[in-house]
């Protein structure tokens, strides 16, 4: 292998940061023969050095807790620390200084996508974010790509594991609502705070990201007709279950007006649905996205929306993306 | 927009090139947009010129039945004739030009990938075949792109669905099997020699293309475990149905031994289902794959695997990424 190595710098090294690290390790032949070069991690920034770490031996000595050098010096920033600042103003100056990047980071992308864009078509360089759109499943690429040449029409989907972990244990089980909160909770699938989960924000800034992608509108979370599951009673469920349906939080997305000059529409609600209908059968965490298209008509994905590995790949595939279409000598 | 336009030929005007002359005029500001530079539509090769055309008038005069000059004055050839030659010679003339190529020719991919890929590579040029893996089901793309980062393990799926639409009639209505098979040729699903969709033929070309998608290895047609459903007899089916199951004819391909040295074995045949597993749940002509790969877990695709709008958005797909990736000044 001729091509030099790309320089790859990481922000953050919580669960999917460990993973990509670790990965990055375990798989650097395989990723260097898909990539056409290797790809060498140069350092890793975390917020406190002395914090655990679950990371191989010799990615220790990789730690930082100072961003600024090692992003001047990369060639791909990945970005999975969170939260809007610092991440917006690194990725920023790594775009300045030629850097292709890559987040995980769904609530930036939301909120600042128009301003990293401009700055990512301006300076010539790579802004994937697969991993910050249910995890796994590679439904940026498809609306982006495979449907390049179609007209989307809508996109709608279970894309918050958490809350249909929820529903699904209430619809299956019999559980109370509060009881199946309370087990969400404690296996991991609830943040702390589980506002983002349930409240339908998550979800929110989800679709408005397929939104923008699909059809290149400025829409924003405000945008969005949002009504969490917070409210639902152990009435709502009774209900669905006498009429054999059952109840999904669903995420939408669809378009009025001329395909060039779109109106979209965004929705987040909880929805009734019959026991066969495709959303129904998704069970415990798992996410599904039906996106509708003129000409392809109706493609569904289904996969894991959540979970450092799963969310790991996603990261890699863009890297990989990257690499590939980064000139060698750059 | 200051790009110059993009000379695209096409090759072949049957269904699919019919649809995707139309939607290449009926989409021109779309994909202009999407493509950042307008695709110019620059000739159409059929063999016979005085044939009927299913064409908006103003395309009628780019018909032509001497390939040559067009592929030589092209950025992007599209290939949708079928058949091995002369489909082979002028997508490597057209590459050996400089020229991105894009194709739905599954068996000649499926035999000589090899000899086209290593073209591509020495000119520098893209090739693309998105819609000769089921169409509008963005699979290829998926294994290629967004699980670039990950170890695939298996793959396996409906992948033609006109055996399908012959199996889910008998299922779900009882019809004898011979029956189900007339029905299908009297509709249009199977072609007037039904051999390639009954024997598996069909469904074997585009598991070897899957196959060495994902794993990059040099397997052929003939190492293809291959049974079809041409076999199958009213008791089997009878069989299927008293135990709750249903027969689905299933490719599938899975690796042995490490990621970057694998063992890949692959199979054609017809699989009995519980009613709940995702596949046995697929109806008509339509078509799913299952990916599973080591940190994404398992992704679920499913859509129309044919049908000559499905297929043209698949062929548009690739075009606009081709168009995408290649320097507005060349």
């Amino acid at each position: 292998m001729s091509a030099p190595p790309l320089r790859v710098a990481l922000l953050g090294c919580g669960t999917v940061g460990a993973a990509v690290a670790r990965l990055l390790a375990e798989r650097s032949e395989l990723l260097a023969d898909r990539a056409g070069r290797p790809l060498h991690l140069s350092g890793i920034v975390v917020r406190n050095l002395s914090g655990p770490r679950d990371l191989p031996a010799e990615q220790a000595g990789l730690l930082t807790d100072e961003p600024g050098a090692l992003v001047d010096g990369a060639d791909v920033v990945i970005e999975l620390m969170g939260g809007i600042e610092p991440a917006r103003e690194l990725l920023l100056r790594a775009m300045r200084g030629g850097a292709d990047v890559v987040t995980a980071n769904k609530q930036l992308i939301a909120r600042h996508g128009d301003e990293l864009h401009a700055v990512a078509r301006e300076h010539g360089v790579g802004l994937d974010y697969e991993a910050a759109v249910v995890a796994a499943v590679p439904v940026l690429r498809v609306v982006r790509e495979s449907l390049a040449g179609d007209e989307i029409t809508s996109i709608s989907g279970i894309v918050n594991g958490s809350t249909n972990y929820v529903l699904d244990l209430v619809a299956r089980t019999g559980v109370t609502f509060e009881e199946a909160v309370a087990k969400a909770g404690a296996l991991g699938y609830l943040e702390a705070d589980p506002t983002e989960d349930l409240e339908g924000i998550d979800a929110a800034a989800k679709i408005v990201i397929l939104a923008r992608t699909a059809w290149g509108v400025g829409v924003g979370f405000d945008d969005v007709h949002r009504t969490g599951i917070s409210g639902l009673t152990d009435a709502d469920f009774e209900q669905a279950r006498g009429t054999g349906q059952v109840i999904k939080l669903i995420a939408s997305a669809w378009r009025s007006g001329q395909a060039r000059h779109p109106r979209v529409e965004l929705a987040v609600r909880p929805v009734l649905l019959a026991q066969d209908h495709p959303f129904a059968q998704i069970r415990e965490g798992g996410n599904a996205v039906v996106i509708e298209a003129t000409s392809a008509g109706r493609v569904r994905i289904h996969g894991a929306g959540a979970g450092g590995e799963e969310t790991a790949s996603a990261v890699l595939g863009d890297l990989v993306a990257l690499a590939r279409r980064r000139p060698a000598q750059a």
